[in-house]
């Protein structure tokens, strides 16, 4: 058993390799260099960057693998087939053959699965594994053991099971990592089988892979931890197939803030925690999960308004850290439940001074509620919330009026079988006694009123010239009226400062909806930029 | 400590109380009741519907409360204030004459929330909860006494948590629930600090309210169960504020499947599981969550091509449990990575056979390949994956050609300030020699263009009649380019036979996307119902 004194933790990370098989998910090029060097930045010990020879992007990534800083680059792959000498295995030899130092195989340790899946005697497996180890510590600088199905095999016959790996670990295994394939096994089970293996491994050299199946992907890793392993993989927002892979981003606060042990994040580092979190997302193009622990948008966001003014008194009476730690922030939620003390909270926090007493306060209020009744969300649409209020409190130009919009949309095939689309859209504005019309396409009805909105407007506001569009999220609010349903349209702009916003809009119109977020944060780009109303 | 021979485990869920303050999360009535049902009918112990006096429609629930079978219907609320007497504190009384015969009442049990949230004196705190337990106990049938912050609380001040608990015990609570309010305790401290309360308050009488902010919420639970407490609180996917509570939809299977304790959830009900966590995001209008451990769409989902190959020998290699006994079911995933033995596999599932030989099968594979990498996804919309292969495979007949379609949106103010939109479609199409146009309008351009399909096809295709779509989902799969980005719409379609499938469609134009995905829904109700083609 290690000595607990060693409180040095290795992190692992799979993203680019068992994240990689998660539905829907799959890592162009450039995604798996973005998320290497955001990994390096962060301090991460090993980056599993894929399989060799599995596909083509895995192939370019390792013939080029990038250039990192603090990160081991890390290639993966099996260990040698049965029947097959270690030089003549094509698969060995393309995984060694990987631009990269450190080499991870996988082997199989549940004598269920060498029974039924390879049909090969117990001592052949552990020959596979012991030559193929042996085979690749003497051509890279470390090799890592992934001891796969490993509590399951352990369960069903615990000697072969160790005999795996520990044929592992004697043929030269830096790291004997110790998976939880199928993701089945309870906390209790892993820190008593843990425990029962770091007698013959030491923890120094012990892993832990975990799935989960069951939820505790992230209590297995750190019961694995505190029985004496020192290495953990995961992956990023816990991506992997099924349920997920342990989820490194929740894990790795846990270790250094709670449970005093030291990794290659830094203090500095680990408030790059969330930017990372929402990186990932956005590579895969979807919306961060706001429940996630630590660096959710809602980890530390407070509803109730007991809780809110307690929180006003002390963080810590309901903050279980200091959110500023891992790069989060503390958010008020104007909502439905929404009591003053909240509404008055969310001002402070977008610096908008109103006096307690003052009648509007109560309009607005009121209409805050209506608005959420009718489907808008303010949190996430902060620039709505705030041109609203400031309207409803009378400090808002008024910079244009809509009139009149109208897009048309078709769709035709032409003679030689071609699929023909337009999108126009026409707006008609007045600002002030002004009237003004601009015509404009798009390749879709709501990018054709964009452009038409900024073409009418943009000669009276150049300011409006560095306003992007940066996403454009649609939610349906009652799928039961399928195409009848209302339409939830939540825009987030930024320009040339590189700040950005959000804006909302509900109707059962899909164009209606996007009109209202494009209109606000038009408004709002107008407003936070002091321009005066245009008005001749 | 209480003997572990006594294997029952009581659960809480508090959805409609602790739940309710997710962010975004309003129930209104009849949610409240559909989802009571819904727990009654699983084998829920106790459902807290509420807080008598929070708002109106938690009154309107304990003012007539519905009917159950099995579960205990419970009302939360606190107890009574510094300086009240228990006869003229008004909450406390109106907690008491809810319609219900359990009631849950919260207490501090953290002396920093003492001294600072309320500013009494310690033993004022401990006077409050005797006085409320005793008076409620004799006037309802059980009291639950919550421990508000107990876990923060004990390792402040130990002394003090155990007598404010003790105090609540002795003056007739049936159960004294641990609480970590906060959510930051550790399984390993929860175990701990379990056994030590277990050797004053009987684990029988012992229960527990985890939060997720560490990720640890299944984990906290299990380990305190293990330590001897016989209540498990939580609610439905984990809903509750911040990081969520506690989810009872993943504790479940494990404390009876994998642990061997009983529940009220008996084999039968357990196979309701997956379709109980289905129904609260319905009734949420959100997505299900595609990873929730046992009942999640990708739970059980298979991608990689060695994986499937070995399912298909024996699940057991590849699944923690068998899905059907959670309600849950296998699902091979098609996917860019799919090999082969996928594509077949699928097949099998839908039931089409196909000769491996059949030089088909790559033209398939490739077609399957290159349209998920222009952004359209099969999981979700298996019918239009059906549409796509028995079109290549040559079985689908040629229904119908769309020659063109117009949509035309318009949004104007009329004289007395009023706004008037119109959504107005026209589709032309050829059946065969026939041609047809209809014009219909709609309260938005794709319900329009549903409505003038559907009229333009209904002559010709009766069947149509009992066509219904349930359910419509936009992504924005490039977000970086905003509302130039590329749509997906997924559609999921029912009729009158109770079944119901998924279509896709994928454009830059919004709308075309939603005529792909009512164009595949058509066709596969047609297809499917045995129509043959309407040529003349």
């Amino acid at each position: 058993m290690v000595t607990m004194s060693d409180k040095r933790v290795y992190l692992y990370d799979s993203t680019l390799r068992d994240g990689a098989q998660t539905q829907g998910v799959d890592f162009g090029p450039a995604d798996k260099v973005a998320i290497t060097r955001a990994l390096d930045a962060l301090g991460i010990d090993y980056v599993e960057g894929g399989w060799p020879g599995a596909n083509p992007t895995d192939d370019a990534f390792f013939a080029a693998p990038p250039e990192t800083k603090f990160t081991h680059l890390t290639a993966f792959g099996m260990t040698r087939r049965a029947s097959h000498g270690v030089d003549n295995d094509p698969g060995l030899n393309q995984l060694l053959s990987a631009k990269v130092r450190h080499v991870c195989m996988v082997g199989k340790t549940w004598d269920f699965h060498v029974d039924v899946a390879l049909g090969i005697a117990h001592a052949e497996n552990i020959a596979m594994i012991g030559d193929s180890v042996a085979y690749g510590a003497a051509k890279v600088d470390e090799i890592l053991f992934d001891a796969e199905h490993f509590f399951d095999g352990y369960k069903a016959n615990p000697e072969f099971a160790l005999a795996c790996i520990v044929k592992a670990y004697e043929s030269g295994a830096r790291w004997v990592v110790l998976c939880d394939t199928n993701g089945g096994t309870l906390p209790h089970e892993i820190s008593a089988i843990v425990g029962e293996v770091a007698q013959k491994i030491p923890g120094a050299h012990l892993g832990i892979h975990a799935h989960n199946d069951t939820g505790n992907a992230i209590a297995n890793s750190l019961a694995a931890v505190r029985a004496g392993v020192r290495q953990v993989q995961g992956t990023l927002n816990g991506l992997g197939e099924r349920c997920g892979n342990a989820n490194l981003i929740s894990i790795i606060p846990t270790l250094v803030l709670k449970m005093g042990y030291r990794t290659g994040v830094t203090e500095q580092s680990m408030r790059r925690l969330t930017h990372v979190s929402r990186l990932l997302d956005e590579r895969l193009n979807r919306a961060p999960d706001k429940r996630a622990p630590y660096v959710g948008e809602s980890a530390f966001a407070h509803k109730g308004g007991l809780h809110v003014s307690a929180v006003e008194k002390d963080p810590r009476s309901y903050e279980h850290i200091d959110p500023e730690l891992v790069g989060n922030h503390r958010q008020i939620v104007v909502s439905d439940q929404a009591g003053r003390s909240n509404i008055l909270a969310r001002f402070r926090e977008i610096g908008i001074e109103v006096d307690p007493k003052d009648g509007k306060l109560a309009e607005l209020i009121d209409t805050v509620k209506g608005n959420e009744f009718d489907g808008y969300a303010y949190d996430g649409a902060e620039a709505s919330f705030e041109i609203l209020a400031r309207r409803i409190l009378g400090s808002v130009p008024d910079y244009f009026h809509c009139t009149s919009f109208r897009v048309i949309d078709e769709r035709r095939w032409n003679a030689r079988g071609e699929l023909i689309t337009l999108s126009e859209a026409t707006v008609k504005v007045a600002i002030g006694k002004r009237k003004a019309m601009a015509v404009a396409e798009g390749n879709g009805p709501v990018n054709a009123l964009d452009a038409a909105l900024r073409k009418v407007l943009m000669p009276i506001y150049p300011d409006l010239e560095d306003l992007r569009l940066v996403d454009y999220k649609v939610r349906i609010l009652t799928p039961g009226d399928a195409t009848a349903a209302v339409t939830r349209v939540m825009i987030e702009s930024s320009d040339s400062t590189g700040r950005s916003w959000g804006t909302v809009g509900v109707s059962a119109n899909v164009i209606d909806a996007s009109y209202d977020a494009l209109r606000d944060s038009i408004i709002y780009k107008l407003f936070s930029n002091g321009v005066a109303s245009g008005h001749a």
